[in-house]
C-alpha cells in the first residue's frame, strides 16, 4: 500500500499540518502530555508553508513497518532529533531512537531520542508516537533509478569516494500499527522549532531561583552535613540556590521508598525550613522501582508491569489510580514541609545497557501499554505527574530528569547524563535546542585544574547549573588555584539571572529556545558556508566525530551556542588556549577582553583560563543584577542595571513576575523594552518602558540604572 | 496463547530435539546451508537427556513477538551466541543478535551474532531464523511472585547489592511469526556443542595449506611488488603459505567488479603461476555490492534489492540465477586460474554503524527477504556460495568472511573484525568456539615491540595465522628486535601443522572445536569453582569488563584457551610479564620453560616476551613436523615426530589425507594412534598403529620418529 500526503494531512494551526497513518496503539507522547497548542503565539507567526509539496511525502504499509518517504536536497543538513551527544547534523545517517541510558555509540539512541527532525530547509517533521522509529536521514539509496558507472567513484584511486553517497530522501520507518506524523513550517529553522514548541503547548518558564546555582551533596551524607555544607557556601561567598539530596534520602534504594531515612534525616520538615531560612531550596533524587519496604508498595502492586527492576516494581503510572498514590504521597511527604522538586534518575533504561536491569520490551502493563511503549514514555510520565503536583499548589518546580520525548517542551526539567565527556556535553546542550529539551553540562570531578575551570565556564551558561558531588565529594573551591575564578563564574551566573529569566520567558512564550545551536541563529548557514569554501582548498584540522573513511568532513560547530539572544558561548577544552569561533553578522565583544571582532565569519578566539569564552553582541542591552548570595525571596527587590554594549544604538528586553508561582499565566507579568540611542549631544541615552504585562511594571527589580558604550563586563557593583 | 514445550518439540536425531513455532517467513540459515546432519557420529555419542523437561519450556505469542521460556538455575553460567568480542558468560545480560560490523558496545551485536546459546548446565538451545532476536539470558525478572521486602537489599548500605537481581529464566524474544528451535542435548557443554556442530554438517576441515601464515599486502600493490614481498618471505626464512591481495586488484571498488585491475596485474594467471612455483596461494579480498562497471552487472540487475550499496547493487542470491552468475564468472576468473579463495569483506552491514552504507532493514528483495532477513543471512550466502564453487572442483578452500551465522560449522572461514583490542581478540577466539564459528585476531600493527610479540604469540595459535597489512605495510621483520622471536612464532605455527590439522579433523568428524573456551574443557567448572571460594575475602584486581556496579565479578578465564587437546593457550598482553593461568586437572609443562605445574587450579604463569604462554599437558604425544617455507606440494613426504611429554603413559592422534581435494569424503585418508609406554625396561616405548582409515598408511608423512619424557618444545631438526 502506498499513498500520498495530500489527502491525509491538513493545517491544524498555522503553519503545522497533522495527519494520522494507520491506527496507532496506545498513549502517544502528546496526548500523555495533553497540552493545549498556545493558538495566538502560533497565529501570530508569519504564515509560511513546507518547502516540499504535500504529494512529495510517500507512505508505504508493510506487514512489519510503515514507510514515509520525503524528498531531500543534496545539501539539506538534518538536526534535531532530540538529546544527541555524538552528532548535531544527522544528515547521512541512520538514527534509531530508543531510549538509552549509556548512549556511548553514535547511533540515535539517546536519553531522550525526539522522533522530531529539523531541516536546515527549514522545516520540522515529528513522529508521534510512544514506539522506537527510525530515520533514515539520507543514509539509504533506494534504485529509483539505474546505478551508472559515471556516477560511481572507485574508492582504489578517487579521493572524493564517500562512504555514504548522497541520498535523495529522508525515509522514516515507523511502527506497523502506524502513528500521527506532524509537519511544522518555517520558512527557518528557528521557525520550524518555535512553531513545535508553541504547539506542544510552549517552552518551560522555571521558577527564578531554578537559574540559581545548584550543588548535589554525596549520597551518605546526612541531615547535619549537607546543612554545614550548603553553609558553606554562604562562609566562602559563592552563590547557591539549591541543595540536591542523592540516593541516601530514602530510607532504601535501588529500589526506593521516597520514604527519608530517619537515621540520616530524623526530622525533614526541619532541615527543608532550616535551609530554606539561609535562601536553600532542597531537591531530591528518586527513581521509578517501588521497593517492597515503601509504604505505597501494596497500593501500587496491582498497577504494576509484569517485570520487575532491582526487585521493585514498575508501576504503570497512565493508569489515573496509580498516578494518585505516587503524588498523595510526594505531596504529604515532600512536597507539604518545602522540597522544591526531583531529580528523575534511572526512567532511561533500555534492555541493552551493559548492566542490564530495564524490564524488557515484551513486558506488559495494566494499561495495555507494553514494555518498549513504556520506556519510550517513562521519563515523560514523571515529569508530567510532578509538574501537576507543584501546579496544583500553584508552585513552579524546576528538577532534573534522565529521560525525556517529545511534547517535553513545557516541561521545567533538565536532562542529565552519566557520560561525562565535555566536548559531548557541548555538542548535547546544541542539539537540545532543536527539540524542546533542556540539558545541563553538570560538573563532577575534573582531571586538572584547568578541566575543573573549563567546565564550570560552560555550565553556568546552560539551563541548569550544577555542581553534582554525589559520588566525587567536590565542592566549587575543591581546586584551591581556581577559587576565585570559579566564584567569578557562579557571580556571573547570579548577575546575568535577570538576562536568562527573560530567556526562559520568551521561550514560554515563543517558543524560542533559551540556548540555542548556530543552526538556529539568523546569518549562520551563509558564514559558514563562506568559511566551508574559504577552507575549501587547505587541509586543516577539523573538530568532526568522523575518522576512518571521511577526509574532508565539514565543521559543525556544535561546539559553541547561544545563551540567549546576545551571548555566544564558545567553550575551551582542557588543552587549549585558543580556538576558532563562527559569529553571525555584526560587531561582537569579547566578555572579558573587550576585543571587538566583526561578525558573519569565523575568528579566532584566544581565551587564557581566567576568561571566559563568551562574546557580547554590540547593541545588546543586557539587564544585571547584583550577585547576591541566591535568589531574594518573593517581595525583596534589588537594582537592575542595563548594560549597553559597544557604538550602536541598542534595545533589550526584561520579563518580570513573581519568579514563584503561575500567576503569571493570568496576567501578573511584565515585560520592560529598554532602547538606547545616541541623543543629540552625542551621548548615549537609556530609556526603559513597559511593552505588555500586568498592573505592575516590576516584581523583582527596582528603579534602573544604566551603563553605555560598554565593551567588557563591568564588575560586579 | 500461551503452550509447554511438549507438544511441538521432537527428538529429531540422538539429543536433539527440534520444532517449529508459528509459521516462520522465508528461509532461515540452516535451510539456507542445506547440509545434512552427520548421523552417525550423532550416533555415537552417548544418549543424553535434557537437564530439564520439555515441559517447563514454554512459549507465549503476542502480535508483535514471540517469546519462550526456558527455567534458570541460579548459578548457572550462559555461553555462545556467536563471536562475542566483549564477554563470554552472558548470564544477567540481554543480548540482541544482529549483525553488526562495528561491535564496540556489549549488547550482544557482533559480525556472527548466531543465536545459539549454550548452558553450564549442559544443553544447547538454537532459534533458527533468518530475523533478529534477542536473548534475555537472565536478565529479565518476572513477577511470577510478589517481591519481599526480606529478599531487596537497600543499594545505600548493602555491599551485596547487584545491579542485576537473579533471574529463574531465560526468555528469548522471537519474530512474531515465530521460527524452529533446536535444543542440543549435553550432559556436558562440549557435548552440546559438539552435537549442534555434527547435526549441521560436522566441522569445517581445510586444506593443509591454510594452517600455514598468511600475509595481506598493501591495497595498492601492483603484481611485481606483491610477488616481491612474498620472496622476501623466503630471502628471510619466515614461513608463508598464503598472500591475500587487498581491494587494489579489483578495476574498481566500493563497489567492486571482481575484475582484475589490469594497470596493476597485467596478466593474473601468470603472477598466480609464478607464486604457485614458490609455494604460495593467492587469496582474493571481496564485498557483495556489485559496480555498474562491473561486467556481469547487467546479468545481476534483475535480481537487485531494491537499495543500492556505495552505488553498486546488493544482489540477492537466494535466487539460483543470481547465484549462477556470480559463481561462474569467480570461476572463470579467478578460480581457473588458480585463486585459493576469497576474503568476504563488509557483508555484516546495519544501519547503525557509524558510517550507514548497509542497505536498510525494510530494502526488499527479489525472493521477497526483506533487508533485515538479508543481512542476517548475507555472510553465510558467500560462504555457501564460494565453497560450493570450490567443491565443484573437488578443491578444498580456506578463507575469511566478516560475517557469519548459524550452520556455518562446515564452512571452511574464518571470521575476523576492524576492532583490534588484543584481549578482545582472545575473548573473540574462546567465545566462537561455542558456535561453530572460527576467528582469527589477525596482527596489523602494533603500538611497541612488546605489542607484537605478544599478538604474534597468540594469532599463532588459531585457526588463521596472518599479518593483515593492507593498510599498515607491516610485515613479520617490521619490528628488527623481534625478528628472531616472530620467526619462532611462524616455526612453531609450520611444526604443529599435523597437530591442527589434526585438531580441524576432530572438528570436522566429531564436532569438537579445535581452540576451545575453558568451560568446554573437562575439569573446568571445579577448578574454576576452588578459584572463586579461595578468593572469596581477599580483595583482588580481576580481569573483567564489569565496572560502575559490580563489586565482585566473578573471573571468567576468557583470556586463556586450549588449541586442540594438549596445549593450553594464556596469551600475555603488553605490559604483563606474569599472569594467572587455570589449568585443568592433571600435570602442565610450560612449552619453553619445561617447568611442570600441577592442574586443578590456578597458577601463576611467568613468561618473558621470549616465552611463549603456552603449557602442555603431561602425557601428550604430538606430532611435529619440520618448519619448512611452505606446506609441501601434494606427493611430497615429510619426516614426522612424536613428541611425548613428561613421566606419564600418554596417547596422540595424527590424522591424515592428501590435504587439498575432497577425496577424504570418500574414505581417502587415515587416522594413526601414538602410544607411549614405559616397557619393562623402564625405558620409553611407542608405537603408532592405523585407528581407522583408508588403504594407505600415510599421505603426507614418512615413517614417524620419537622422542620421550619431553619437558619442554624440543629445537627445531
Amino acid at each position: 500500500m502506498s499513498r500520498k500526503g495530500t489527502d491525509w494531512m491538513r493545517e491544524t494551526a498555522p503553519g503545522v499540518w497533522s495527519g494520522v497513518i494507520g491506527e496507532p496503539e496506545g498513549v502517544s507522547p502528546l496526548e500523555w502530555m495533553g497540552k493545549e497548542p498556545l493558538a495566538d503565539a502560533l497565529a501570530a507567526m508569519e504564515t509560511a508553508g513546507l518547502p516540499f509539496a504535500l504529494g512529495e511525502l510517500t507512505v508505504e504499509r508493510r506487514k512489519g513497518w510503515t514507510l514515509l518517504r520525503i524528498p531531500l536536497e543534496e545539501d539539506e543538513p538534518l538536526y534535531g532529533l532530540g538529546l544527541q551527544l555524538m552528532r548535531m547534523n544527522h544528515r547521512g545517517r541512520t538514527r534509531f531512537l530508543r531510549v538509552n541510558s549509556d548512549p556511548k555509540q553514535d547511533t540515535g539512541e539517546s536519553h531522550a531520542p525526539v522522533p522530531l527532525l529539523i531541516s536546515a530547509r527549514g522545516y520540522g517533521i515529528l513522529a508521534d508516537t510512544s514506539r522506537v522509529v527510525t530515520f533514515h536521514c539520507g543514509s539509504t539509496v533506494p534504485r529509483t533509478e539505474s546505478f551508472t558507472a559515471e556516477r560511481t567513484p572507485d574508492r582504489n584511486t578517487d579521493s572524493s569516494w564517500r562512504a555514504t553517497p548522497v541520498s535523495p530522501f529522508l525515509e522514516l520507518r515507523l511502527p506497523p500499527e502506524g502513528c500521527r506524523i506532524v509537519l511544522f513550517a518555517g520558512p527557518t529553522p528557528l521557525d520550524a522549532v518555535r512553531r513545535y514548541t508553541l504547539w506542544s503547548g510552549g517552552g518551560a518558564l522555571p521558577p527564578r531561583w531554578g537559574l540559581g546555582f545548584w550543588h548535589r551533596v554525596p549520597t551518605l551524607y546526612t541531615a547535619s552535613e549537607a546543612a554545614n555544607e550548603a553553609l558553606e557556601f554562604r562562609r566562602r561567598g559563592f552563590p547557591c540556590d539549591v541543595i540536591g539530596l542523592e540516593p541516601g534520602w530514602h530510607s532504601a534504594s535501588y529500589p526506593v521508598t521516597y520514604e527519608w531515612a530517619r537515621e540520616r534525616f530524623p526530622d525533614p520538615a526541619a532541615f527543608v525550613k532550616e535551609l530554606g531560612s539561609h535562601g536553600f531550596r532542597i531537591n531530591l533524587w528518586e527513581h521509578p522501582y517501588v521497593s517492597p519496604q515503601a509504604g505505597i508498595y501494596p497500593a501500587l502492586e496491582p498497577y504494576a508491569g509484569t517485570h520487575g527492576v532491582w526487585g521493585g516494581i514498575a508501576p504503570d503510572y497512565t493508569v489515573p489510580e496509580a498516578q494518585a498514590v505516587y503524588q498523595r504521597q510526594h505531596e504529604d511527604e515532600h512536597v507539604a514541609i518545602g522540597i522544591s522538586g526531583y531529580k528523575h534518575d534511572e526512567c532511561d533504561g533500555s534492555e541493552l545497557t551493559n548492566h542490564a536491569w530495564m524490564f524488557p520490551a515484551h513486558a506488559e502493563f495494566p494499561s495495555g501499554l507494553d514494555g518498549e511503549q513504556m520506556r519510550q514514555l517513562y521519563g515523560l510520565l514523571f515529569q508530567k505527574m510532578t509538574d501537576d503536583l507543584y501546579r496544583r499548589c500553584n508552585r513552579r518546580t524546576y528538577g532534573l530528569v534522565r529521560a525525556s520525548g517529545a511534547g517535553a517542551a513545557p516541561m521545567p526539567y533538565v536532562l542529565y547524563s552519566d557520560l561525562y565527556d565535555h566536548r559531548q556535553f557541548v555538542r548535547a546542550l546544541c542539539s537540545a535546542s532543536f527539540s524542546g529539551l533542556l540539558w545541563t553540562p553538570e560538573v563532577r570531578k575534573a582531571v586538572s585544574e584547568e578541566d575543573w575551570v573549563r567546565r564550570m565556564q560552560t555550565v553556568v551558561f546552560s539551563p541548569l547549573a550544577m555542581l553534582n558531588a554525589w559520588g566525587d565529594g567536590t565542592k566549587p573551591w575543591s581546586f584551591p588555584g581556581t577559587e576565585a575564578l570559579i566564584r567569578h563564574c557562579l557571580e556571573l551566573r547570579m548577575r546575568l539571572l535577570p538576562y536568562f529569566y527573560t530567556a526562559f520567558a520568551r521561550y514560554r512564550y515563543e517558543g524560542v529556545p533559551p540556548f540555542r545551536a548556530m543552526p538556529l541563529v539568523e546569518g549562520f548557514a551563509e558564514a559558514a558556508a563562506a568559511y566551508r569554501e574559504s577552507v575549501r582548498h587547505t587541509k586543516t584540522t577539523l573538530n568532526t566525530t568522523d575518522g576512518a573513511y571521511g577526509k574532508t568532513a565539514v565543521r559543525e560547530w556544535d561546539d559553541q551556542y547561544m545563551a540567549g539572544d546576545d551571548l555566544l558561548v564558545a567553550p575551551l577544552f582542557a588543552g587549549e588556549t585558543s580556538r576558532d569561533v563562527l559569529l553571525p553578522p555584526g560587531g561582537w565583544y569579547g566578555l572579558d577582553s573587550g576585543v571587538r571582532c566583526e561578525g558573519g565569519g569565523v575568528v579566532r578566539l584566544d581565551c587564557p583560563l581566567g576568561h571566559l569564552p563568551v562574546f557580547v553582541r554590540e547593541g545588546a542591552v543586557i539587564p544585571l543584577m547584583p550577585a547576591l548570595p541566591h535568589v531574594p525571596k518573593p517581595g525583596a527587590k534589588v537594582p537592575v542595571e542595563w548594560c549597553h554594549f559597544g557604538n550602536t544604538p541598542g534595545r533589550g528586553v526584561l520579563y518580570d513576575d513573581d519568579g514563584e508561582t503561575f500567576d503569571y499565566e493570568d496576567g501578573r507579568q511584565v515585560w520592560l523594552t529598554a532602547e538606547v540611542i545616541r541623543g543629540d549631544d552625542g551621548r548615549w541615552k537609556g530609556t526603559s518602558t513597559v511593552e505588555r504585562g500586568g498592573a505592575e511594571t516590576s516584581y523583582l527589580y527596582g528603579l534602573p540604572t544604566w551603563r553605555y558604550g560598554l565593551e567588557r563586563l563591568p564588575e560586579s557593583p
